[in-house]
Parts: structure tokens; sequence; C-alpha cells
């Protein structure tokens, strides 16, 4: 491999990057390589947020939650960053973080941290059965937003197609495929927080179309300690996404993503605001 | 009903009795009606926390989701709440609260109200299927934490009775039940957000025992618009709470709400910290 590819980082690293700029304060910028319809993927909006908080001299331990308040469209351009420790217990570090352009605050984010620690554990859920994500189609995503070009997804259900349902016949909410950073880079906490985010919005399998659509909140739970993303490398993870209703505007989102060996590497729920 | 009766509070809206004490600044105090292990019920702190916001005469609409951060334990007495409009949008505005004793911030959160809209609606979820409440017994909750007398729960499946599973033979974490306060009181959103935090430990009933157990952070969304609530009155819900998975020290918890009509009011999530 040449030099300048081996060393040029990560579509997402780039995406990420945060210039300190004084205690707890970060420059960072937009990436037009996770443009989505209006401002940048929320996926890695969670990511810098994340980053912000693993970035501080003070944290300790790994990340256990997060959740994202989408406030306002990011605009393209510079923004920054603050990053505050709440609460600075013995078992978990509680921080908070706000991310804003200009007078406007654009996303928060509250994070929890914690020690990792082995104790008795049990899986009540069981791990969505798939075929080799080989077997599987990878889905186009030439002509589509910018920030699906950065994830390799291969469909077992509920690919995101415009027209195969309508609003009168509405299609099922679930999906399940093989998802994994294209080009493939290994697991961390930062990346999973934006893959938490990748599941396509639910409304354009249901209902067939997208209309103006929005993540309002995003709540993501860590449950991989870092030997268990270790173990997963850059390979695909399965996913898995649903809703339970819409309406009045609104519908939830939930997901899991696990490791090819069958852990539940995260958890994700989100409440996205749709028009009509 | 005598004059006294009718005119005390119900026990929930003197727990959350705010008295204002400044511009988006409240004072508090924990309610013996509500206590737990260590601490208030974590599900009337979200209470207090939604009503500073509901409080608040900057507010528009209706709560639409909240993420509550415990971050340290909350001592018997008072306790002060400030409420900060981070952002008011068109669509959507997004609340920041934080409560503290002394030096101490003992919670956070982010609420997200908005205008109730009427739109397309589609629920792929479908509601529980149980036996009228009559025909199920009251879970009995002399001896037990005095926030359990709050409520009455009839169980269906999953009562939270320890010694009927162990760490080497797990029970399963699915619970189906009604519920309602004790004594009944007409739903609202902070009824609503406290009601979402009353499945008991998920780790009892899987575990058969409970270990030191404190929720870390609790994401509801809010799905009911106020004529929902309304024609559900102070009747039961029926509720249903489930976990993924237990591992390094926490476990995932989610739930659902729904009225005895069919409509799903709420959806709650949440992570769970337990040692050993």
């Amino acid at each position: 491999m040449p030099d300048d590819l081996t060393l040029s980082p990560h579509p997402l690293d780039a995406a990420i990057a945060l210039d300190p700029v004084g205690e707890g304060r970060f420059a960072g910028r937009t990436s037009e390589a996770y443009w989505n319809m209006a401002g940048p993927f929320g996926g890695v909006t969670a990511a810098v947020l994340l980053k912000a908080v693993v970035d501080h001299p003070a944290h300790r331990g790994r990340p256990l939650a997060q959740t994202v308040n989408f406030c306002a469209a990011i605009a393209p351009g510079d923004f920054e960053v603050a990053v505050r420790l709440v609460r600075d217990g013995r078992s978990t570090q509680h921080w908070q973080v706000e991310l804003w352009q200009g007078e406007v605050t654009a996303a928060t984010a509250s994070v929890v941290t914690g020690p990792s620690r082995e104790t008795w554990a049990h899986r009540p859920a069981a791990p969505p059965v798939l075929p080799p994500p080989e077997s599987l189609p990878v889905l186009p995503t030439a002509g589509r937003m910018g920030w699906m070009g950065r994830y390799e997804m291969r469909f077992e259900r509920g690919a995101p197609v415009p027209g195969q349902a309508s609003a009168e016949a509405p299609g099922s909410a679930l999906s399940r495929l093989w998802v994994r950073d294209e080009p493939p880079r290994p697991l961390d906490y930062v990346s999973l927080a934006s893959i938490a985010d990748s599941f396509v919005v639910r409304i354009l399998q249901v209902r067939g179309d997208v209309p103006p659509v929005a993540t309002v909140t995003l709540s993501t739970y860590f449950t991989a300690d870092e030997a268990e993303m270790a173990r997963q490398g850059a390979r695909p993870l399965i996913g898995l996404a649903d809703a339970r209703v819409f309406k009045h505007g609104f519908n939830d989102q939930s997901a899991e993503l696990w490791s090819d060996d069958g852990e539940l590497l995260a958890v994700s729920h989100q409440l996205v605001w749709f028009k009509g």
C-alpha cells in the first residue's frame, strides 16, 4: 500500500478530529464525506460529542451510555464543542457536552463513563441469525446521501428502497443487515456510536417515501467492553432496527448491534420527527 | 368523601411540588412516600425534572422525550432544580435540567417539548393481550420499599418475587402487568414519566436476588398526546418490560406503556448498574 494511503486518516477520524482550544473546549468542522440531507449525518455528530469526552484528560474508564439531542441544523463549516464533568462518582462519571455554531446550540449530549468490570453475565436476547455477509448484496449508495457511502450495508431484510410500500399499505419497520465502516476500520466506541445511527430512517421502508425527517434524540448503551470490540476488529457487525409506532409527527426506533461471534455490542434508541 | 381527603393532594403531586425561587430555579424536597433503597424512587425524580420544564413560563407544547441521568444518591431533604431553555426551535424546544443538593449534582435531564400535531399514523407494534385487571392479583407491597406502595401492580407474568430464579438458572426478564398510581390519579405526563420507571429491577426476577443496583440513565419517549391520556384517565395501564443483556456490571431495560384501548402511550429505556 503506498505511503500516502497508509498515512491518510480514515474519513471517520478526519470527520471527528477536534482541536483543543481551551479547558474542555474544542474546535471542529463538518465533513462533506458524512453529509446528510440538511446537515451532517447524526451518527458522526454523536461520534464527535463522544470523542470530546474520550479526549478529556479527566476521563476514566470507557463509555457506557450516551444521549444526543439534535437541537438545530448544523451548517457546513466550523463548530465548537464544550465538555463538562458534571459528576465524578466512584462507579460512573457523568459528562455534559454542547456543540454550537455562532449563537446557536446545535446539539447537546450526556455521556456516562466508568471502569470496565467483570460480573455475572446473562443474555436473554438472541443474536439475529443472518447468512454470511458475502452472500448478501451490498446496498448501492451511488447518488444517495454522502454518509451512506461511508458504510457497507448488506441487508437480509428491510433494505431502504423507495416505493416498495405506501402510506396505505405500510411495509415492515424491521431491518436486519451486516454493516461496517467503508473503508473498513477497527471498531471502537466512537465508530460504534456512529454506526448506532446508521439505520436509514424507518419511515422510508414503512411508507415508501422520505418526508422531511430528523432524529430528535438518540440514546446508545455501549454494552461492549474493549476486548469484545478488539475481537470484532473491522469485520461487519450484525445490525437490527425496528420501530413501534408512528404518530403525532414522531416515531421511535430501537436498534441492536451484534458482533459476528454473538456478543451484543450496543443497544440504541431514538425518537424521530417527521413532517406530514 | 370528607373534605380533608378531597383537598389533600395526591402523594405524587406532593412529591413533585416545586417552589419557584428565581428565574428557572425551583426548590423541592424528597418524599418519604416514594422512598427507594438508597434515595428517592427514580421515577419520581424523573417526574420532578419534567415538572420543572412543564412549569416554566417559556414552555410550549407537550413533552416528547426525556433523558434523566442519575449522577449521585439523593439524600432525604431539600434539593434545588435549575432549568434552561437550550434551543427554542420551530418544531421543538430543547431543555436542560439539573438537580443538586449542596455542591453535588445529583441528577440531570434533557427534555424535548413541541406542539401536538396530527399526521399519518401507523403502529407496527401490537399491544400485549392481558386478562382484565380485576382477574389478576394485586402485588402485595407491605414491607417493601415505600414507592412500591404508590403503585397498584397486577402481574400477568414476571412478578418481582425473590428466590424464584438463581444466577445459575436465570428466569425470564419479561414482565407484563396492569399498573396505575395508588391511589388512582388521572394520567398526565409527569405521572407517565414516573410510571415508566416503575418496573422493578429486572435482575430480581432474572437472578432471584437484588444486589446493589441503580439506574444510571433513563430515556422516555412520550408517544401519547393529551387526548389519549384524558381518555385513559385513572384506569390501569398495560406495562411491559424486558432486558436484552446483563454484563460488565450493567443491564439494559426497555419498557412500553399502553392504554387499555390499545394506544402506545410511552416507550422507555434505561441502563442499570449492578454490583457483582
